[in-house]
């Protein structure tokens, strides 16, 4: 599996789209703002750009897409307001891999820009937008070309599958019965990925320009831990499920592996000081229910985006269909996919019922050293 | 008809795709390629950049959108071997209005860089392609940020459907039957266009920056010219057949204009010296048949984009089809669209067996004034 090719949120605005079910991502984005006005608030009074050049990471495709650099450009304009200096410009960069649905995110752009600059008073500097495709765990921007860059809930996933991880059996991600050799190599293929995009971005960033990364983590030390991996050891269990009636070949689930590190906030702390180019300024966790319904404050959102709402089960199923599918697809095939969210709902609803479900994760703020 | 969302080549990679019906495109691009050679030797040497910023505006989707890019960076790699330099960074910025295909281009990106590594020897600098969307007509790009534009078959589209056109019964564009106020709306629109796309220009580009820009014209001064207008009458008189067997009504036909204008050498040249803000170094003409294929030399080519050759007639609907599709579909639905086609095929292959038939391009290379 070429994770660059096939590691894509499902596109379009369809019910299995992306953009209809990630209020569990929109969430975290919401939980982890205080982190990101303290970050652009410290950039902009200490670098006062004229030019204000922010990437967000895993832009992926839908609300969330733009949320953030909204937020973050409303932020600048009440500096500039407070401070009384005039509006820069601002060069808004999506990235994401390839496959993911540009399309989609450019047909809402100028309706997106319109509306922003109805919600400042006395509106807001030129913002350029642009799409940048490409995988993050190479050189995706100039040198020295960025103030601020953003990642939410992307970097867990690797650049590949980690090699030599053929007897994991019966598992498709990191599970409490996965062999030791399996363990270290996801951990391994971790340390690479993120030292080298910390790597990346010192280079495209400008001294004292801030990141603000997000991962889907873990607390406990133990990879292993239920944390970061009973969402998937559960869509492990519908897959053998289907294994044990025939449905689907063992060898194929066997074979499949996600391409994912949910780290602990110490490992992630450790990889950052290892590289050496960045500062660590804060270093947060914070949980969120599986079904983000659970939890919503229904007043911090348009109506809209909860008609959708049905049972924990569906919403969690759903999310994760939209984030799981296309590389699915490209491993089992279309016609096992109905089949397996239906199983895995079934499985998600049942334990949801009876235990508390939640991702944890990791934000740390960074900053460029000199 | 709201231009800016309807107004796209056809996507995808299908029949009917801009990508496999572009091939006059593509034989202008190739006309022209002397004029890009002499624009940016003469701009990197004047200004030796270590980051070269190129855009292409109207960049569509298909295998002429990374086209010009390959051919500016072999350009700049040869100099940089003749002068002993050190390659520069590039930086590609791929325009085109929201509607376009972004996803169909970046999903080739990956390859399309590995390809050109390959076929300079001893490689080539870092390149960082970014998509962004929106129209030309305004503001698309940061203060001084670029150093060569480039926009081939893109500028004859106008923002709008000039207004106080009502009165064009009978036609889709201009035509020798258009009452004088049409004419006269339609180079207004012209005028005022062009002249905003050069202002915008003049502020994104750098002193000394330089524009090569290749219009679907006419050689005649009259706007009413055949050469201009010929394309369109035909696909007219398929309309009003339909009209007058009842399948369409005459006052959609009537509604219906198309957002062009091709101007002749001297109007463009007139614009550039009154904005005022750019030297003309160069204005070029030249012709390429209806049907792309009568002209071709097939040693040119990749073997695969001779496929799906067929008579004139198809290969010229299929062509327009490429482009005017979505237009058409929003304005008269999708259920005419295989009729329209089928009936302007064979219009058009009875014109062209009876006489010569071919688009008339204007080319100027215009640099920015210090």
């Amino acid at each position: 599996m070429e994770v660059a090719q096939v590691l894509h949120m499902n596109g379009g605005v369809g019910d299995a789209s992306y953009a209809n079910n990630s209020l569990v991502q929109q969430k975290v984005i919401s939980l982890t703002k205080p982190i990101r006005e303290e970050a652009i608030t410290s950039l902009y009074c200490s670098t006062l750009p004229r030019s204000l050049a922010i990437a967000d990471l895993g832009c992926s495709s839908g609300p969330n897409t733009l949320f953030v650099a909204s937020e973050l450009i409303k932020t600048v304009e009440k500096l500039c307001r407070k401070l009384n200096h005039k509006s820069p410009e601002y060069r808004v960069f999506l990235n994401d891999l390839p496959g993911n649905d540009f399309n989609n995110i450019f047909k809402s752009l100028d309706s997106f820009k319109k509306k922003l600059q109805t919600e400042v008073a006395g509106g807001i500097g030129p913002c350029y937008f642009s799409g940048v495709p490409g995988s993050f765990y190479a050189r995706a921007f100039p040198n020295q070309s960025l103030h601020f860059v953003h990642s939410s809930y992307s970097l867990q996933w690797l650049s590949k599958v980690p090699e030599d991880v053929d007897n994991n059996k019966g598992n498709i991600y990191l599970n409490r019965t996965s062999p030791s050799n399996v363990v270290r190599a996801y951990y391994d293929q971790f340390q690479r990925d993120f030292s080298v995009f910390l790597k990346c971005r010192a280079e495209e960033l400008v001294q004292g320009g801030r990141m603000v990364l997000t991962f889907l983590g873990r607390r406990n030390e133990d990879p292993c831990s239920k944390d970061g991996c009973y969402i998937w050891e559960l869509m492990a269990t519908a897959l053998n499920d289907m294994v044990s009636q025939g449905i689907i070949k063992e060898e194929q689930v066997d074979s499949f592996n996600i391409p994912q590190y949910t780290p602990s906030p110490s490992e992630v702390k450790l990889e950052v000081v290892k590289e050496g180019s960045f500062a660590i300024n804060r270093l947060e966790v914070s949980e969120v229910n599986w079904n983000a319904f659970d939890d919503w404050n229904a007043l911090d959102f348009e109506s809209e985006r909860f008609e959708s709402i049905g049972d924990g089960g569906y919403n969690v199923a759903q999310c994760m269909r939209a984030v799981a599918e296309p590389m699915l697809v490209s491993h089992f095939g279309e016609d096992i996919i109905e089949e397996v969210f239906s199983r895995y709902q079934q499985i998600l609803a049942d334990r949801m019922s009876k235990e508390k479900t939640q991702f944890f994760n990791v934000t740390v703020l960074l900053s460029r050293k000199d």
